[in-house]
């Protein structure tokens, strides 16, 4: 747990703290139990036993079978296994559709394959943040090899249609990939409802530790390996396997399946609190992105006039995110929220507090409170931001 | 510590366990200290340092200057990133050289260039096990990106000489990698003494966790990032940093240097009594590669007439390797041993035993009875193996 001088942690989107139990699962395999799954003797034959049974868990939260989960170092790795594992699969389809508003680890293997001459169709978003249905059912053809779409945006925490906007797609027997990341273990994610070939999880975005991710990979879809050596996860994925990891990420995810809903309804509470603590104090605020569809612990909001960086520079009490991110210490406003019709300005103002397993009632209201504090200190002093330091948008 | 039923762990080149004061180090990251490093807050600031000093003491191990050091998911991701990064850097040379006694780490993306057009020369070894100087010098052309040589066998433990091997590379302006993931930690390896632009180790072989690794690469070395994503890494390689195995990593290469020459001294006196004591027990047994230059931990050794495997099989108080690996059910020969000229009964008949920071001098009388008891009755029941199940040569 944070000590007291610890500003509070407002900032789950960008990393969530490991549970205690997924912790105590995987200490054993920190210590005793430290086989290398390759090998046959009994301390290979333990550590094989914890990856499948995890193997098991982490389906078991997506509808998917234990075969169907190749385990990968994040995030990252798994969007770049999924879309260019698809595109090398299908070299004779030239041809990616994705979004405006994705991650950069789908955003970069997608340009990477444009410079090898794929065409890409990058679909727009409406004013809400959800990705445009109309644009993404013309933009399938014939040579379209993978559709990918975020099933979450990371910065409004907006959920995307991903079945209806694969619709297209699986009629053309384009592939499907969506990054869930962000909405795996905060929301329903089943692989059939979403239709999809291909899913991309983070361990540390719900729980697990860095390090460690999954790609689902759907029987029957044929990609190609990224990373190259033996033999190990269906040959999808060499290297030694991060055991202790994956049995962190397989309790994360029988973890978040059992508790999954009741989190669902108790954050969301409280992230709507949050809301109605800052629009009461700070008339003008807004909120960035749909109301509705969205992740049940993300609020992306902006106050005219007022730089979000600024506020959070005034807000030392509360550990959050602009959305935007830093660049040789200029700020550049967020691609996502710009591609939502924001003006760069308006971008700019923008505020990403994302609540998690840790937040309580009595954390909100301090939050509220210092939040509302340093905007109203910021807005009357012109709102503006000097050059500030780095700041992520994981 | 291994409960009393496990088996004698013989296998530390497969995998080490963690070391007490590294799995320590990394508490404090897999519990409150939980931030990604880049978020700007408290949180975020503080896993930035752990990973900033971690990168330092990694450095330090092996000469290096800390902004020459690259976090990976591990071994194989770095000879993969050195490797396709190099080439992708040089596309208009289009040759490369290795050996014929590479990892499959090394090998998978040697023939995967293959397959991309580029030429792969593959120098050949001595019966010794050390890759041939001559053939090494003669490989190498105006057209060669890069050199790769492994720094020491994970099989036989045979020492590569990289600096002479990599002689003509650097007259030749070609770029020079090592897959130092067996000899980092074991004996000392200096990226100067060595001559080399590019340096792969992996976490789990230097009593690390497994899921990570780094990649040395020189200052003014160019290579092309594998991964795709955000900035991390130098923007080489994407991804929320693994925080709490990269504090591990760096805690472990510090604990190495410190400890390194007194711990060579200890353990290959430890192997030399094996062997002493495996060649009064087993009159006929012989080394694979050469006795001096060598790894101080590994062993490996074959008895004529008798199948590495079914010691295995008659010895379960041992937990080793054969460096054979299997597939679908019946036994390949080592790639090894037969580029050193053993034939493929020979290669069969190979025991990998490696040694490491938890042995002991009972541990290995004990062990030493063990293998020569279950030696001797698998050489009296002819010495054959039948069909044996999955064995890693990690």
């Amino acid at each position: 747990m944070p000590s007291a001088r610890d500003p509070i942690h407002l900032d789950y989107n960008a990393t969530t703290p490991i549970l205690p139990e997924v912790l105590e699962a995987m200490l054993p395999y920190l210590g005793e139990h430290f086989g290398n799954p390759s090998s046959g003797h009994a301390y290979g034959r333990r550590a094989r036993e914890a990856v499948e049974a995890a193997r098991a868990r982490v389906a078991a939260l997506i509808g998917a079978s234990a075969e169907e989960i190749v385990f990968t170092s994040g995030g990252t790795e798994s969007n770049n296994l999924a879309i260019r594992g698809a595109a090398a699969a299908r070299p004779e389809r030239r041809h990616l559709v994705t979004s405006a508003i994705e991650h950069p680890a789908t955003d970069a293997p997608c340009r990477f394959l444009e410079r090898q001459g794929w065409e890409v169709t990058r679909v727009g978003v409406e004013g809400s943040g959800r990705i445009r249905l109309d644009q993404a059912a013309r933009a399938v053809r014939e040579t379209t090899a993978l559709v990918t779409f975020i099933h979450a945006s990371n910065e409004t925490g907006v959920l995307q249609p991903v079945a209806e906007l694969a619709g297209a797609a699986r009629a053309v027997g384009a592939m499907v990939h969506t990054d869930a990341a962000q909405s795996v273990g905060k929301v329903p994610a089943d692989v059939d409802a979403l239709g999809v070939d291909l899913l991309s999880i983070a361990g540390h975005k719900l729980y697990a530790p860095k390090g460690v991710g999954a790609l689902y990979v759907r029987r029957g879809t044929r990609i190609v390996a990224l990373l190259l050596g033996a033999e190990q996860e269906h040959a999808l994925r060499p290297g030694t396997e991060n055991v202790a990891s994956i049995v962190g990420l397989g309790t994360a995810c029988e973890f978040a399946a059992r508790t999954v809903d009741e989190e669902r309804q108790r954050v969301s509470a409280l992230r709507d609190s949050l809301w109605r603590q800052l629009r009461a104090g700070l008339p003008g605020i807004l909120l960035n992105g749909d109301e509705r569809e969205r992740l049940p612990n993300t609020l992306n909001v902006r106050l005219p006039g007022v730089r979000g960086q600024a506020v959070l520079d005034a807000c030392p009490e509360v550990a959050a995110s602009t959305g935007s991110a830093c660049h040789a210490g200029s700020e550049v406003p967020s691609s996502v929220l710009t591609a939502m019709g924001l003006g760069e300005e308006e971008a700019l103002g923008a505020l990403r507090l994302s609540l998690g397993r840790g937040t309580t009632a009595e954390a909100v209201d301090r939050e509220a409170a210092a939040l509302i504090g340093a905007w109203s200190r910021v807005a009357r002093q012109g709102g503006g931001c000097p050059a500030v330091a780095r700041e992520g948008r994981s």
